[in-house]
């Protein structure tokens, strides 16, 4: 036996560790029987296969009986190199024992041989480890006992095959395929393509190979005696917990650290290949893909479990059952409704039929697609099988996002040219361009367009805006490319290391042999990251009535409202759509790439004087303006934030010198001045430079045309009888002193406007002349540690806060987010963290930040409104943190909002 | 009377503000009479000046009789446009019937005119702000009553013109140019070249031409009333507190906000002109410049104070009034020795002689160079004077680093061709050279050089040891060049404005004329930061004995150690000559730059697998271990903490494209390999990228090479007797598992290399077979955000915390130190902090980071040592910090050792 393993030598990244000598090791279940453990989470104790089995015995479903080998046992084996605690031996013989009375039979008995299973279980399916080992417990003598009693020779024998071959591979490491090698060779030499056409005789055969191949590559021979066969299975099991593929998948899936060792399931063996009346299948209580109210499985007469996997034979649709075998039918769907309500959930099971008897084998609750669980939900509550609270928690939020966006048809067909990251969802057709121009070209010839760059620029802003989709060959989820394209909507694979892109040429290689050229079609999956060849059909989502029931329900139940990040009145709209409560960030750069407004804004950073900046300024001025009005009116009765200019000026600069030379032509300027002029400006971590309010101190003229823009646009669409309420946002603080600076500029202009600011405490404004038009309130980004960290004094003059998380775990990380992907990726496959803290909110870290400028700030300002704008506000596990950490809101793009509100309304249920 | 202003628009930056109706308003002080206020800080209610004038009149010295308006009134006029508190007119009659009582003169009488001197004086010297206006009180019956009463109308009528003069320029506001320009003229068309020539009927036109000018510019008449005069030059004191001037240099000079407003000095004039039998003169109770015990001053016969400062005639030294007026000069003497035991300093004073009677008209602290306040300090101890503790806090640690620099030698000629930043003290000469490669050659070749670049790069560090100096045309006091420089101990004039750099044509123009070429000899000083045109003779730093007592008497009372920051032997042993007790930080990549190996470091970053990388590696790892032996052997006794790869790996690859052709031919690649991956490896934020602990953690083998080549040439060291201590430091961490991983690598090679480490938490190392060769230790930088608030984590593991402040500075502020020159003067000016950030520790914000995870770490790790080693390690107010945070130590670079050993017993002292 190989009881004994060296320690692993792996991170033990779990804080908290389970007791490691816990009492009983084993629990026994049968439909008669329920041994259920004495804890609050029996499923941390007996995973969840075996508590799905323990569910169904307490409920008397025919399940065949069955020991589970405890989790902590499991924890134990681990600490403590690979040996069990006191008693497990006693209580293995016991468990055996309590099979055998179950089944009347005997483990090892030539004459009845009790057969098992063994698979793992931990707390979450864990595709990476062990999974099963079927016919355990036969060898020479007990295979002649089956034979007998069976009286089909050929099926025990196969049994035995099977045994030999999947002990052989998953519990002695030998490779699958050496296996298979043997068995091709003699199917070979007998003239025999089938597996189902080998003869006893050629079995026999195959067996003897098999023995004779296990003893050449372990050095010993098979073990015969059942107990150490079932010895070394349970072992094998707990330590496939930490082979490799177990611990990415952990990581890959964000598995916690309680979740920590696996069950092994021993459990009799039930044959649904013993003939006609003997099937074995998989079945879902409820349509997983549609979630209609409708049974939904397959199943193969004469068949074992690994038949139905390996595809072989193609198997019945579950509503054939009710003629090959009524009777089990009627049983099998009378069960389907006892599971739903016991779990209170659609459920997917395994079941076999031996002889026309039924056995349930597995159940958990059944995977399903965010349109099913949404159907689910409502109709569950409906049949008031659960409440709302339940139907909210049952759909995963990230799920929605299916249901938001253009699908490929399932049913068409389609040929992948090259992967990427899905950076932004839906799915889309075009052709292909390769600059921003040629994108506002071709668009304003009507076409469809799909922008492929290496990657993408603030300068391409406008032809992102013409084009339906982008591929990029660089930058990760968070690049600007896939940044843009959620805020968008649009369609993004994003880093795709099978393309390579000549901007130039405007040529488009993919892997190995495709080469496109301009006007190619192509069609882009950002939901799964993936680019065909071509035109491929789409379907388009379907906003049903139950999507929006669920929605009423979550609003009904969250306390952090919504907003969306938005920078367009279309983008506003679809929001609003949404369910958006207002903009919780309107980045007023975007506005400033628009061509006719480049050129304006270049003047301006070319301007050598203030009067020549002012000058640029006043023309950008009257754009914005109204671009100001069109979102306050579609965002008429709701909460504007409107962020001061935010990029450092050499982003607004062209990068290469031919469009330079071209731009200075237009604008009559040497070429050498701006190219120089781009030099000077340029900056060695720009991230980190002269940007937002820094610019803003600076260049005070800047501040003062925006907000005449936003205090002018309010004045009008207010006498037009719009509820309009901006947020003057300034960002990129991180010293009190630039906010009263910038407020006080602020202050002037909106007493030279005839404004007047919202705040109870201390802006008194004695000298405004002035009547008041429109009420408003100013703030700032928290996106700088520094600001975290001395938010009380910022909160004496700012009226709201909003985490800017992308910057602040920037720099909390001492991360570049344009830089990071080279050892973030590998960062993960280590476990140093579970998901990337761009994606998801690092508690720890850039959470506490946020804790620190939440308790100050309020310390200060007890009504201080907070909320956050960074690319997390769309993530639901950061939404969950948000809700924990007390913020008034959230605000993300706007095809996140509906699963912001439903993460927030789960957020405070689970409070 | 122009009473009342409008409020000031200036922040108001003060968070405490002081009671704002003080009474009373006024104090009188005169050889008779001390009324000192009720207040433990008398300096914050009379001034610098009128505290003095206080102090005096306590131990009976001749000061003229004097009123004092107090500072909390000029408070109370800033906060009440201009006002005055309740009762202030009847306290100035008051004040001024005292005068008139001590001097038995009457203001405004014209028999027996009593003059005044109005002086502005704040708690602190105040250059900015408006001084002196004399004679006061003068008008032109008074002018009569002068007249006769000293029987000298010219001397009446000078002191007339000279009040017109000083009154219209200070309190009025005209320009001081246009009564210089009357006067010319008065002169020019009576044929007089010198104001002595002027005759009484001359003086009389150029004050009716004053008084015009007067009445031209302000459209009245010039107040004869001298109640008037005086109140006009009280509100004139007043409002100059918030000048332009005096604005800038409170920021300039860090001063505090409870430094708020000056009081006003009302003092009866006395006259140093009143024939040979009168004289004005300053004078020091030591040497300032050399500390000696001997008279220091100067003085004019027949002089107003004015007349001293204007340099038109040269005063005589003070020993020669022992001839002039032998009684006043012995009682003079005698003065000194009473002003240092009341103050218990080298002092500063003013005196004037009116008719052989003596009086001091000013006292203060007198100041002095490094040396003399070395030198006073232990003289004055050695007296008895002072104790120990307040001889070590006399000396302003700054003014050490003159003693440590060659000096110019203050009696050269020399002319200045550029001024720039004094980046790094110090006077040197040498030929001029533009290219690292060049000043490599030229030093091969026994010549002095100075390298002049457009600014320095890491690949030039080889260069920049072979140059006795450097002068950059880019870059601040904590550029490249800046920084090396300290570390280096080398002179650095940065950022020249003045300068334009040819670095390909090897061409050095400097402002409008001068052109140098290669060979040219150039000097520069780097602590003031000029460049002069060829060689400027200098003086060597004297290491007396005084500074060695002074040294001693600091060790003797700090808490904190002092290390130093050192890469190389030659450092160590400077820093050790200076006291430095270990190394705090030793940068291991300033190891790579060196020409024979920066070719192995390019063939490592340029391998594509691990064998080609280890192979590069083993050629490096020779060469480290050598370092590392000579570092230790320097440090014997001392711990020498040794950072592992910190920079980007393209900072080790060229630049340009000829050079990286060049490289390419060397290395037998093609070029075009070496730029695609130059290209690949290139950042958008190279602050925030794939640097430190990443590429350590990505690449573990660079790690493994670097800690072998520590413990190795630790036990070779060790074998010959040498007590090794290194500590092994991870850098650019922010995660707790980055340390865990690296750590694990360390342990694994220590075991190898059979070294043990010194950890008495949990590095259990049980399967180590060898003998401990050498004890370590293994810790980390704390330089970014997300560490400081996570140290709890770090400090599970971690034995040392280092912080490492230039870093956290970029972070926690979000500045980009390369960048954020742009406006952080701008900030200064603006008031938003008073220093830049990089150059004295922001305690509010990055402190707190720091506070945070000492309290976070320690709470962890009882003793954890922690210490500094960022470019504040030097900086004294940040030393101060670091005691009150309860750090270990500092590091700075060697020649701040002594600055720190003093900066920290003045912490210990002070707390």
């Amino acid at each position: 036996m190989q009881k004994s393993t060296t320690k692993t030598s792996s991170p033990t990244v779990s804080p908290s560790k389970q007791e490691t000598t816990p009492s009983p090791s084993i629990y026994a279940f049968s439909q008669s029987v329920s041994q259920m453990p004495q804890s609050e989470t029996p499923k941390y104790i007996l995973g969840g296969k075996g508590l799905g089995l323990a569910e169904m015995s307490k409920i008397k479903l025919p399940v065949p009986p069955v020991i589970v080998v405890s989790i902590p046992t499991c924890t134990y084996f681990q600490e403590h190199d690979g040996t069990y605690p006191d008693g497990f031996e006693k209580e293995l013989n016991d468990g055996i024992a309590f099979l055998e009375k179950e089944t009347g039979k005997g483990f090892g008995d030539p004459q009845s041989p009790l057969l098992v299973s063994v698979r793992s279980g931990a707390a979450i399916s864990m595709p990476g480890m062990m999974d099963t080992v079927l016919n355990l417990g036969l060898n020479p003598s007990t295979l002649e006992g089956l034979s007998k009693k069976t009286g089909n020779p050929r099926f025990a024998w196969d049994c035995y095959r099977r045994f030999l071959q999947m002990f052989g591979d998953v519990v002695l490491g030998i490779e699958h395929h050496s296996f298979e090698g043997l068995l091709d060779e003699v199917k070979r030499k007998n003239g025999v393509s089938n597996d189902t056409e080998l003869s006893v005789e050629m079995l026999k055969t195959v067996v003897e190979k098999y023995r004779a191949l296990i003893q050449n590559e372990t050095g010993s021979a098979f073990p015969d005696d059942p107990m150490e066969q079932l010895n070394m299975a349970i072992g094998a099991v707990f330590k496939s917990w930490n082979n490799p593929r177990a611990v990415s998948y952990r990581r890959i899936n964000r598995v916690p650290p309680e979740i920590n060792g696996t069950a092994v399931n021993v459990q009799a063996m039930v044959f649904g290949n013993l003939g006609d009346t003997s099937a074995t299948g998989v079945a879902f209580t409820r349509n997983p893909s549609t979630g209609d109210k409708e049974f939904y499985g397959e199943y193969l007469m004469n068949a074992q479990g690994e038949d139905v996997v390996a595809g072989i034979r193609t198997p019945k649709h579950l509503s054939e059952m009710n003629t090959d075998l009524p009777e089990v039918y009627e049983e099998l769907t009378a069960i389907f409704g006892q599971l739903e309500e016991h779990f209170k959930d659609m459920i997917d099971l395994e079941f076999t039929i031996e002889e026309e008897k039924l056995y349930i084998l597995q159940a958990r609750s059944g995977k399903r697609t965010g349109k099913a669980a949404v159907k689910i939900a409502v109709d569950m509550e409906q049949e008031g099988l659960i409440d709302r609270k339940k139907a909210l928690l049952s759909i995963d939020p990230s799920a929605l996002d299916q249901l938001l966006h253009p699908m490929i048809d399932p049913k068409a067909e389609k040929q992948v040219i090259a992967k990427g990251l899905p950076a932004s969802p839906g799915a889309v057709s075009g052709q292909i361009v390769f600059s921003a121009i040629d994108a506002v070209e071709w668009a304003g010839q009507g076409k469809k367009t799909i922008l492929v760059r290496n990657e993408t620029s603030p300068e391409d802003i406008e032809g992102m805006n013409s084009a339906l989709g982008f591929l990029t060959a660089r930058g990760g989820m968070t690049s600007h490319a896939a940044v843009v394209a959620r805020g968008m909507g649009k369609s993004c694979v994003s880093g795709s290391s099978d393309i390579a892109v000549n901007e130039e040429k405007k040529l488009l290689h993919c892997g190995a042999d495709i080469d496109l050229k301009e006007g190619d079609w192509i069609t882009l999956d950002g939901s799964v990251g993936e680019v065909y060849l071509g035109k491929v059909s789409t379907v388009e989502p379907e906003m049903s009535g139950d999507f929006a029931t669920i929605m009423q329900w979550a609003d009904e139940v969250r306390e952090l409202r919504v907003r969306t990040n938005a920078d367009t009145p279309k983008d506003a709209a679809t929001a609003r759509k949404f369910g958006a409560e207002g903009i919780g960030l309107c980045r007023t750069e975007h506005m400033f790439f628009k061509e006719d407004r480049i050129f304006a804004m270049r003047e301006m950073i070319l301007s050598e004087t203030l009067e020549e900046r002012v000058k640029a300024l006043s023309t950008i001025e009257k754009m914005q303006q109204s671009d100001f009005e069109e979102l306050f009116t579609e965002m008429d009765g709701f909460p504007v934030t409107i962020r001061l200019l935010d990029p450092p000026l050499h982003e607004f600069l062209p990068h290469e010198d031919a469009e330079i030379e071209e731009i200075a032509r237009e604008m009559k300027v040497d070429a050498e001045v701006l190219k120089a002029r781009r030099e000077a400006l340029s900056e060695v971590n720009p991230m980190l430079g002269f940007r937002g309010c820094r610019l803003a101190v600076v260049y005070p003229e800047i501040t003062e045309m925006q907000v005449r823009a936003i205090l002018n646009a309010a004045a009008v669409v207010a006498k037009k009888g719009v509820d309009v309420r901006p947020e003057i946002e300034i960002p990129v603080t991180s010293h009190y002193r630039e906010v009263e600076i910038l407020t006080e500029v602020i202050k002037r202009v909106a007493d030279e406007v005839g404004g007047k600011e919202n705040s109870e405490s201390g802006h008194t404004d004695k000298n405004n002349k002035k009547s008041p038009a429109v009420t408003f309130k100013v703030g700032t980004m928290i996106e700088l540690p520094r600001a975290c960290v001395t938010a009380d004094e910022f909160a004496r003059t700012m009226e709201f806060f909003s985490f800017g998380t992308n910057d602040l775990t920037q720099t909390t990380f001492g991360y570049s987010r344009d830089d990071a992907g080279r050892f973030i990726t590998k960062y993960i496959e280590l476990g140093v963290y579970q998901v990337d803290p761009f994606q998801s909110i690092d508690e720890k870290g850039v959470g506490e930040m946020m804790l620190i400028a939440v308790e100050k700030g309020r310390a200060v300002r007890k009504d201080l409104e907070i909320g956050i704008c960074g690319e997390h506000g769309g993530d639901p596990k950061s939404v969950e943190f948000c809700h924990r950490l007390g913020l008034d809101y959230v605000s993300c793009s706007p095809y996140r909002v509906p699963i912001a509100r439903l993460a927030a309304a789960q957020a405070a249920v689970r409070e």
